[in-house]
């Protein structure tokens, strides 16, 4: 489908490009995380620096936690702009921007291996753990002057793209560029506080909720937890607010599979499953028509809830069996 | 009390001190955690390079967590040892060791603002986020060559205490040891999924119940956490299981002072509480006839359930309204 050339940016031709032309706008990806805005705000206010015009421009409601690196921005007109996306692997993951600038962005600044080079000119570094990683190295070859808020912005996409530097995706590179940052007057335990430690009270109870109906298989080696309707409604929960309950799923000790199920209608459940070495989640999910990456993937399925919880479970013994996780034998 | 001599080290006295002499006892503190036992073993490893002999000697089990840095060290008889502590900012934190060793500490390595100076010599730092972060410069002070597993037993240290780089404690220097230490096969990702990221069964059953049983104060200001000594039983958590419960009083949103009663007694609660600015934990404790930290502190108490969280209340309510976080007339 993919007719276009996309032609790779080292930082830089990015730094070049970013030099010659003006009038940007800045495109995140829908759902915003801490890493596309980081870095779209990053990004707007060292084109500030260098004297151009610039709009950030983000498909949905920006949550209240980023407001501490976040501006006013300036408003750029659709024809002649220059269209910058930031973090953003697939044009379809700019939602309800999709439509009007999916064919037309000039460059893309991303870290995702999976990046399908929808844009014109692309920055990919899949070594950099997030796209803040990456746009620090870009505003020092910029030659831009960074501040306590430009750091405050890059602290965040690095932060929260890494798990607060928990996750696999760490390098040395990435410790040095948050060495980096906490030269400046970033309160990064504050930034942390707002992106990790803070919880409603209402999510807090649907978890409760959830944990107290977990049900435990395979000789208790994989959870499965049910956020029902029903649940979500009690709680005053949606979307977002459960994000959190696939990552608990994962860390009972012992689990090897944690899989949540968010039903989303009456008999459809959005599954996430996250697994531990050796099960591959993408492999047990492709097995319920869904997929993704070795350790979290997903699936849509509809039918009756134990119907579903049948398929699922399955699909996992086949492949803790395959890989000798469990047997039905030593049970 | 305390009439000896404490003389201070710098980072070359102290590698001058530890090539000079042989046959080392290490201590690590009671109760130990991932610092002591981390900035513990990394000595050892280190010293056995320079030839010396060497034994670690913890006053508690050692959890399990911890055995992919451990391993048998030597045994050395207590006449004619050089003991060494590391991260023990009191020798009363010797716990079982304090009557054998606490007044003959040859060296203390610690990072404790408040370290009592018990031992003949001292390096202190305080600005280290942890022992570890001490003992990494250490070590290439003393030209020890760094390999997996100690940079494995220094992430750890530097890891734990730190919340996994979350805490105000993290500085540039922090990131650029764990950086320095990335460049090692120290699988950070799975060292901070066992130390951050697991969570058995019965810890998550007991905070759920305590969860349920929250009680909001001061316009949900203030929540209050109750572990009965009857929870504990019918959970089957004791001591250390209880460590993240007053870490979730302080991550309910909106929360400004969190307080964990934990029942060790028919009639006697250990107080856990946790603030934030311009809450002051250690002047609210100081009343209730404790002490602590600004935004970390605690007391113990005796009485009534109902009698002693009345106690409490009326202190926080003092300090709320002289910080102007909350008055009565607004409620």
């Amino acid at each position: 489908m993919n007719d276009k050339i996309c032609v790779d940016f080292t930082l830089k031709d990015t730094a070049e490009f970013l030099k010659n032309k003006d009038n940007y706008i800045i495109l995140t990806h829908a759902s915003p995380d801490g890493d596309t805005l980081g870095a779209g705000y990053a990004l707007y206010y060292a084109l500030k620096q260098l004297g151009k015009t610039a709009e950030v421009v983000c498909p949905d409601l920006i949550p209240a936690r980023y407001s501490y690196f976040l501006s006013e921005t300036d408003h750029v007109t659709r024809e002649n702009a220059t269209i910058v996306a930031v973090d953003v692997a697939d044009n379809r993951l700019l939602g309800s921007l999709q439509e009007e600038f999916g064919n037309d962005v000039d460059l893309d600044i991303d870290h995702h291996v999976s990046n399908t080079r929808f844009a014109k000119a692309l920055l990919l570094d899949s070594d950099a753990s997030a796209t803040c990683e990456i746009m620090y190295e870009l505003l020092l070859a910029l030659d831009v002057t960074l501040n306590d808020t430009i750091a405050k912005a890059l602290y965040t996409g690095v932060a929260t793209d890494t798990g607060c530097f928990k996750y696999a995706n760490v390098t040395s590179r990435t410790h040095n560029v948050a060495a980096a940052l906490h030269s400046y007057d970033i309160d990064a335990s504050e930034i942390n506080r707002l992106m990790f430690d803070t919880k409603s009270k209402n999510v807090m109870r649907l978890e409760r909720m959830v944990l107290d109906r977990a049900e435990y298989h395979f000789d208790e080696k994989c959870v499965l937890l049910t956020v029902t309707t029903s649940m979500q409604t009690k709680t005053g929960c949606s979307g977002p607010d459960m994000e959190g309950i696939s990552i608990i799923s994962r860390s009972i000790e012992g689990v090897m599979v944690g899989v949540t199920l968010k039903q989303s209608d009456t008999d459809s459940y959005k599954i996430s499953m996250r697994t531990f070495d050796p099960l591959d989640a993408s492999v047990i999910c492709k097995a319920l028509g869904g997929g993704g990456h070795k350790n979290a993937a997903g699936a849509t399925m509809t039918g009756d809830l134990e119907a579903v919880k049948a398929t699922i479970l399955a699909a996992v013994k086949e492949q803790m069996e395959k890989t000798n996780v469990w047997s039905a034998s030593a049970e």
